[in-house]
């Protein structure tokens, strides 16, 4: 694309960010439930052409895609219900020396959203996505880059928004799409002073590449990418002494789901060696040995997998330890484990990159302390997993509370892969799972990164955003001179 | 200081981290508490030093040192009553497909925090100031580098920090307080591996350099800087022609308070030319020219003030309207206002430069879309005033947008030089004013700056930290199932 169909698509978003400012907050809320139920009423065109672009099977895009409905109708609830706006207000008082002023504040837009799209959620984190959805809930109109990987499922999606959007009302520039064929566009995006905020899901370098052009900005931006992790999981001696092959079969299932292909995908084991390691490897191998090769995204992503998993079993003490038995097609991933002792992945980081693919590293410690430096030593996690009884809970706090430090989520007995769209989820931890580790890109929270928070002093009434106004026509939740109410402002 | 210092130094600060997260939270409320008793235990030596490192007058720093203590006590109480750890609750529902696991999120200390007070603000910006006392309350060790301009008054704050952890049986690395003689130095503590935040108060240059270095990390941190602005005064016609005297008489006892030595003074008024800002500007004139010199902060800030007023004077097309009588002496600042008409203000971004003292520059505007030009073309700012009538505001809604969009406090018929400490405060605004326009520097809600979410998902109960545990034990207000409630959870 040219830069002056740039210029002139930022313009247009410029005037639709304006606009929405002035919208009432229910606007906003009825344009998010059409997008959803534009989105609802596409035909089976959509699935097909995901299937063809992403290899992705027909139950998992259907999923997908009920998913991504719910992800708008869910946060344009929470922008009726006013949680994104965190009001508070605190009432004057003329008699205080010296007096003490009106003080109301809320969340407003930050601008237009840049949102670069995955390749390996076509619905849910790409177009149509959870960074789509939330800017859009924060009132900030969106210019979404097409993933190249499906440009047509993204084509469907855009499609959909922008009637969602003629419907409502809103302005033509409340959502854009465009194609990028180099990383220069990309950039020029990002640098491009209407934008405000970035939104991506992706590879680390793809991430740090926009961050790195954000930042040399006249005005720095933030970037919220959301950049995958290895996804520790702690398999405690409790568990790993009683139930080895039962915690085998559920780690394959979890570790090849999609082909591997999550964000979240446990892809390292930190455990104890001994009798149970060694019953718990037998049963491993047995489940992955028997894992049919899969199509992954596209034969890029199948030729990088092979790329990093090979990288990762040629370092020094790596062992493969199981591999699907039946041969893979180019475009197929075949499930894969390898294992290396605690020592050897301690002095060498580069065991710590991400394979995207259905391939685990199996660390083998000593000893209960090899383990906490093994915790010790990893990098900022999206998710860490404890596989433990409770009495392993008990008598490993240290190891807990390092791993705390570590992640975003922490899961006991029970598996990462899936990321619930709620309040309390978290999905985003310390760098370099994330750029910024203090927001999730997936629940309602996620429109906080959108927004930022505005002060009104001494404002007259009338002119007050709904939700600051005295007699709460919202009927949200405040926190008014500190506590929590729905009540109006009696003066 | 050597580098090994900073090391020990640090390596006392992360173990104290480690031992705050196993902390109940009632213990950080009464070391909070604690601490905030040893400052108001301080006796006159404080107020002394203070005016003689400082040249702040008496009941200045009374009054500052009253903040200080309200800040940590009104931080303590954020903590105790929940605000800052943001709990919620989706509680699980095994009979959905997939099974919907449970998940529990509160916010959790970012680890070690370097603080960097302000110059102006010896007590409340400054060592024992807000980023310090919100650091802590996030559950944040904290070490201060001693702002250069008062030592002595920061140490005896420090102390009474440091007895304050002692008292509260806190390890010793909680706080540390240390004196750089270079910028090498501060870099050194911003770049170490245990720090994971920055908060800073102080001037662009600073900041960014701060924020330079954070960036460069292998594992980059947030850095918090709130920067300063010019904080335009929008004086719109319906006032301007009815209350010239009056708002010329208020507007200069905020330009001049406290010398212009705050973050929030008034630096720039727009208006449109006419009948009204002739009689203001002499209004202005009369009152500017009986405003005794006063002594600045030290002598470099007294130089530095009139260094960067000349070069604003001498800016081609403005003209000096008014200047205290009385001659200072080199110590001094002497109140100024000169007036630039609104094209030369827009063709020139140099006039949009922070004169740090008692000065202000009018922009005389030809009529309101020059004054909506002049706005739109104003870097971030920490504040924006309205002088106007309700009159005034409804037929100027178009520039009351414009200007929301480039502050984070916006105000009517008030001054912005007071900051209260409040929920509803925003301290920080858009680029350049701050680095980081999602978050507060004043109020309750600063605590922010310092955690991040952490998710649990399907946790033990008796494992759970105190905020989330299903009995509700701190009595606090949870999100459970998208509804804020103190209700215990039954299951």
């Amino acid at each position: 694309m040219k830069l002056s169909d740039l210029d002139l698509i930022l313009e247009k978003a410029q005037a639709a960010s304006v606009a929405m400012n002035a919208y009432a907050l229910r606007r906003r809320v009825a344009l998010m439930n059409a997008i959803a139920d534009e989105i609802e009423a596409l035909g089976p065109e959509l699935i097909q052409t995901a299937m063809r672009e992403s290899n992705l099977p027909e139950a998992r895009l259907s999923g997908e895609k009920a998913r991504t409905i719910f992800q708008w109708r869910s946060y344009a609830a929470a922008v009726e219900n006013g949680y994104s706006l965190d009001a508070s207000i605190d009432t004057a008082n003329p008699q205080r020396t010296p007096p003490k002023p009106d003080i109301r504040k809320t969340n407003v837009a930050l601008g237009p959203v840049a949102v670069f799209g995955a390749s390996n959620f076509p619905f849910a984190f790409s177009t149509a996505g959870g960074d789509t959805a939330s800017a859009i809930a924060a009132g900030c109109p969106v210019v979404v880059k097409a993933h190249p990987g499906h440009p047509e499922t993204s084509q469907i999606m855009a499609d959909a928004i922008s009637r969602g959007v003629a419907k409502s009302g809103f302005p033509e520039g409340t959502f854009a799409h465009i194609f990028c064929d180099t990383n220069e566009e990309a950039q020029a995006l990002v640098s491009h002073l209407v934008i405000k905020a970035v939104g991506f899901t992706g590879s680390n370098r793809g991430g740090m590449a926009l961050v790195e052009v954000a930042n040399k900005r006249p005005d720095p931006i933030p970037v919220f990418a959301e950049m995958g992790s290895i996804n520790p999981v702690f398999l405690l001696p409790g568990k790993l002494n009683t139930a080895a092959a039962e915690v085998a079969k559920q780690y394959a299932a979890s570790l090849t789901l999609g082909v591997g292909q999550f964000c979240t995908n446990p892809g390292l084991l930190i455990c104890e060696d001994g009798a149970g390691l060694t019953e718990f490897a037998e049963a491993l191998n047995t489940e992955i040995a028997n894992i049919l090769p899969a199509p992954m995204l596209n034969a890029g992503i199948a030729l990088a997998y092979r790329g990093s998993r090979e990288k990762v079993i040629g370092q020094s003490g790596v062992e493969l330890l199981s591999v699907a038995t039946s041969e893979p097609t180019e475009a197929q991933g075949a499930a894969t484990v390898a294992m290396v002792s605690g020592i050897d992945f301690l002095i060498n980081d580069d065991l710590q990159t991400e394979v995207f693919g259905p391939f685990a590293l199996i660390v083998k410690c000593k000893d209960a302390s090899e383990i906490s430096a093994v915790a010790s030593k990893l990098h900022g996690q999206l998710t860490a997993t404890l596989l433990a009884t409770s009495e392993d809970l008990a008598t490993h706090q240290e190891l807990v509370s390092i791993v705390q430090s570590k992640c975003g989520r922490i899961i006991f007995n029970n598996f990462p892969t899936g990321v619930e769209v709620c309040k309390s989820m978290h999905h985003g931890g310390p760098f370099p799972s994330s750029s910024n580790s203090q927001f999730t890109s997936v629940g309602a929270d996620a429109i906080k990164r959108f927004v930022r928070p505005l002060s009104f002093q001494n404002w007259p009434d009338e002119f007050l955003p709904e939700e600051l106004k005295n007699v709460n026509p919202l009927g949200i939740w405040r926190t008014v001179d500190n506590q929590l109410t729905k009540e109006a402002i009696k003066l």
